[in-house]
């Protein structure tokens, strides 16, 4: 799904963890990469990986200056633990004209200030995947889901409940009893996109339901007694 | 969607910006925390939140005796940088019966040490969450998608391309050109979860559509040219 | 010229050398304030000075609300050299309502950022007296001067040139040659605000002079050969 | 009014803030200077801005004579924070011969030991800075002032007082009531050096009174009740 | 006894105490030996030594996988107290096929680590040398055993009993009073290893016994009463 | 074999590994003990375990002397990486009248400095137990060996050799053949310690010889070809 | 000779070796003593020895105000290696009016600063010490010496030259040959301090002398060729 | 006094304020002298001064036999605070042969150490300096003294009582009334070796008297009331 033909330049300020993933993921979908960190090990290590591996102290104005930092279509400023250094490589990026800068930030105060200088994107990972990960752990059930807006979610659910199994969905009746549309079924990783009403669900199927979140929820809950 | 009236026992080990979160997101769930760290400070800022914060070295096997930690029903280790305090937090966790042990880690050796001592989930907050942005930097037309199975996605594309505005789906039959079903559209924030034939097709729209990926791909492709 | 009837709240954050200086000024001045630092012994040593001591976290927004540091008249931002607390003190401090925030910054991006986060005024002490001393260096015969506006300029010269001592104001007719008014004569510390045409010039004496900016560095010049 | 065309040596020990500013203000006034710090980094931001840029411990006599510190016109003892590396480079300068030694004290103490090694100009920049922002703070509207003795004072008063708004000279009678002479008037950034009697006031006028100190404070009483 | 015709290649990874003790003993057996540390210093002393003295980080797959980790005959985790780094070495060096590889563990848990993640030998030098030690302060007379099973134990035992003294092997019958044969007996350091009935035991002589492990301890005791 | 009915006192200097170990194993062996350290982390671990646990700093000659350092059985100073603590705390030690003082040597030299300054008994742990493993390593048929004197070795060997199977030590006349004495014979955890020229020998059969220490080797190489 | 029925007070500021010995021989000697350091170890130190022992910092002028630093007889400023600490404490005492303030230099820049700054003596140990040391290796025969002034020495030689034993004083003539006065003759430790002609030189005999330095160093070399 | 003709070799291992100090002292009485330290700064202060100047860890046997520490005349160990480098550097020196190795101990336990390990000459300079000036602030009229055995002292003191002023040695009887020798005379720095029964003292003359300690005591007791 990450294959795309568009070629863009990046420049990733900060090769920790965040960063280092990015430049990754950015090499894999073929685009053009330049890392930056003040620190020779960390730099070195993307040597062979990235378009080009700079050292340089992105506080200081100039150094981003050399390296046009302006004429990147994207800054990622992924710098993590240094609050100050992640405020002034945005400061300064966004100054020499960076179109799209995005910030990792370390907490919400740092959030608040990477908005005001012109972060254009903000984002909090540790924050961000552990509410995920605790969104899974108290519905093992919904194995997936989109909100699609404030008041409707589509949702893969896991069925467990004896009382389905077995069924029609004919005889589950869902779109009556819950107000739900039903748009796929996965079976033993089998996907039918097209379910009808003859389709009869086993134990452990995947139903991936369309409809308000209240519904959706009700569903799952029936689903997953 | 994170409501839920279940209510288990959880641990959380190490309480950095992770483990804060998870404690955050659990606590807002109503669930019961016992949050853990060595230092006190840490320890100290969670104090009013969780139902329990305790100083402890998670390193020390009578320490976790003491907490009961076998007896809770998802122990979270989210320890920071220490990947040496992790590996015996999650081994001696294990070794004291708790069945769901949940880790961060580092980096990919540190997983796979991970996995051999027995953790049961292993989760890299920076690597996974590095690859969503990149990924929506790269398609930034697909608001949103699901992966049923290796060769089917559900996505939510929003629309570009002139050529598709104004145009009923009857005009535009993705189905038989794409080998698509959409299954919503929504229009400036408004969900049409039973979208029909007539249904006119606006700038900005954001349709849901499930597919072969291929088929997927090559509709978003058009739909943004 | 400090003294004052005028009462006013002061916050000064940071008592280091220059938030110390702060205090120690405002106290002489009869205000009232409270004095912040995260370090203990820092507070300590102001605890019989100022109104209020206080140790507190300046990045913690939890422990600025308990302070009511949005209530202030002023609040100085003194922190010396760690620029991110400085910043995360101001965004808090102007967040939490406060209305004159005073920030020191440590150079000129520091400078930018604390602006875009809503400083109502930034100084750089270091910078300014710097500027000030070589000044004096540059125009050892130039007391004194203020700046009216960018053309205009009264300054206190001190007259080496033997050929204008013994001379009267008459016989110099500065006004005449320098286009420049003399609006005081200080002669061994006796000032006279009301010169006139017949006072004579000794050696050493200082003329306080308005006129156009290069007239009177012009009358300087011829002062001071 | 720092324009000069005298050149002399300046050199200046110890790059921090302060002895960084000095530099840059000795450099845009076309002076030589040769910039001296124990720090490589340090000196490397100078090398292109400076006249000489060099690498040495001024607490080391060979390093001072190699430099013929005694041969400059002026010596600025910049250091920082450290104390003992102040007062060595302090003697060591005298001692080679310096005309003119400017040293930054931390405190008082530090200030009387610089005295008694021989330092001809002492400064405490952030303690200096800090008075004349609290001056601002508690007198706003004395926009600036000159102290010709100990007794009269020139000063720049803004005018808030509706009472004096639309009122001549000569209805003000400020001479008669405050025993002051209006030497200047600056209205909208247009500076009036000949104020006559017929000259009416507006709100916000910058007008500038000679006089007894008192005098002048009485003035700005009335002039911003 | 450590003379050997067997050539194997070994790697020790960590040259501490314990890594260049190993490294020292299989040079003097003329092993070829690759000596591998992060620290410089540490592999500098031994380039003179072994067969190829190397710096690497061991936690870094490349790194192992460079020096051909997976090739060699043993493979020595010696790193002395970063225990993470040891795991991390013993993880990578089994992945890339090292057959054997002994690992030092600081502590048990550390052991169960090291275990787990596929260790072939795992050492406590520094506990098994203190079991060693006060087995011998509390059995002094016992100069050295084997083990043959937990049952029987060979044991050579120095005889303080005057009683014993100047008796031949017949009249103390030691297999009638403790059920042990005598195997060998040490005088003033000749052995002879075919002792016989007539055999005269002198004071200090170092008896080597076999027999039940209460039977030779029931020895030990009467010899050394 | 480490039980003993006799108890006596022993002090332990340094609670690291090799410390905290003797601690384990005199405890277990039932001996009074008191163990030292300078930190109180340290101690407190073993509180619980030893006779008696004290904070104290053996370089302070007071310090041992209130511990009546002198009047203990055995003193071991076990500390660790401190080379000077080590050495001062076995002098005082000694000069305190402790009778028998065990010191741990980083190195060599350090060795040397103890015997020098009267230390009873030296012992290097990561040394002597890296010639232990290297030992096995190079000769893995050996499973024991004593060293009785220069001359005279005591081996159990285990046999690998096909041609030995099946034989009868008779056959085998190892007495002929090697001039060394079979003394026992284990077979599956099974000790004959009486074995007779009808004994039969089993493929990895551990067979224990005594001869000279040429005679051993020369049989363990035809016995594991 | 260090009897004494005087007794003064002392303040002892700095209780490193140097300070700490000073202590000692006061308090051997009889003396009221201050001990004060920074260091609460180091002042726990001496509680019992001291008639006080106080934490306190002598850069801080109300500290040694509330120690009455002025009133004491004699200030000992013994401050180690923190030169900046040294010439602080050196300073405030003066000014708190210590009239006899005895310092430690750690070299002669600092001397010098000490010296402008009012220390009424100033030692430097190490490099007296290594003077004295340095006289003895190069002059081991004199074993002790007095310079009476510039040209005059008073020394005790050892007569190591066979030719001057077993003559008499009459014989060896040594007012005549090298213009000295023999004062005493020390013989296996017994003194003779009114020698006569008669007296009898033995080998080894400590001879002192006095006369002018070149002589007596003519006869120092005459006595030990 | 310094003066000789005599040449040595001398190492000079430490320099620290004591070990420079010796080197100079060294240099200046024209002796071959070497210069180690392991710390690349310090060396380089001695290039130019000593004979050779050697980076050098003198823990390191190897590096003091390349140094052929044991062909020096004498071994000057002046290392500072690092007690293990002064122990291992005076063990390995001796045991290379040097015959004079002169040490510097931090305390008594380490001059009891260096003593045991065969240190030459042991001195404490800070101590034995202390003990000097305490001793002239206790006794500040005698100026200088010889302990010619433990009885008797030759002592050089000043006249501070007006009795004695005006007299002659004659009316003085310094004989008869103190049992002492008076040996030498100085007034206003000539000296008067030989001097006769009608000299006349002088107030603040420095008599030189020999005798023993009591009587020498009761003179400068009665010369200084």
């Amino acid at each position: 799904m990450v294959k795309t033909t568009k070629r863009e330049n990046y420049a990733v300020i900060g090769l920790g963890q965040f960063g280092g993933s990015i430049c990754q993921s950015l090499v894999e979908a073929n685009q053009e990469v330049m890392a930056i960190d003040i620190d020779e090990d960390a730099v070195n290590e993307f040597t062979n990986i990235v378009t080009r591996a700079v050292i340089a102290d992105c506080q200081d104005e100039d150094a981003l200056k050399d390296l046009s930092i302006g004429s990147f279509d994207h800054v990622f400023v992924a710098i993590g633990s240094n609050i100050q250094a992640s405020i002034m490589a945005t400061l300064l990026s966004k100054e020499l004209g960076a179109k799209d800068v995005i910030c990792k930030a370390e907490n919400d105060s740092h959030a608040r200030v990477l908005e005001k200088i012109g972060a254009d994107q903000i984002v909090q990972p540790e924050r961000d995947m552990a509410r995920r990960i605790v969104f899974h752990k108290l519905q093992p059930n919904i194995v997936n889901y989109l909100i699609l807006n404030e008041k409707v979610t589509l949702a893969e659910v896991k069925v467990d409940n004896p009382d389905f199994v077995g069924k029609t969905l004919a005889e589950l009746a869902l779109r009556n009893k819950y107000h739900v549309n039903v748009i796929a079924i996965v079976t033993d990783g089998k996907v039918n996109t097209s379910p009808v009403a003859s389709d009869v669900i086993d134990l452990n199927d995947l139903i991936s339901v369309v409809g308000n979140t209240a519904d959706v929820e009700r569903f799952n809950g029936d689903a997953n007694p």
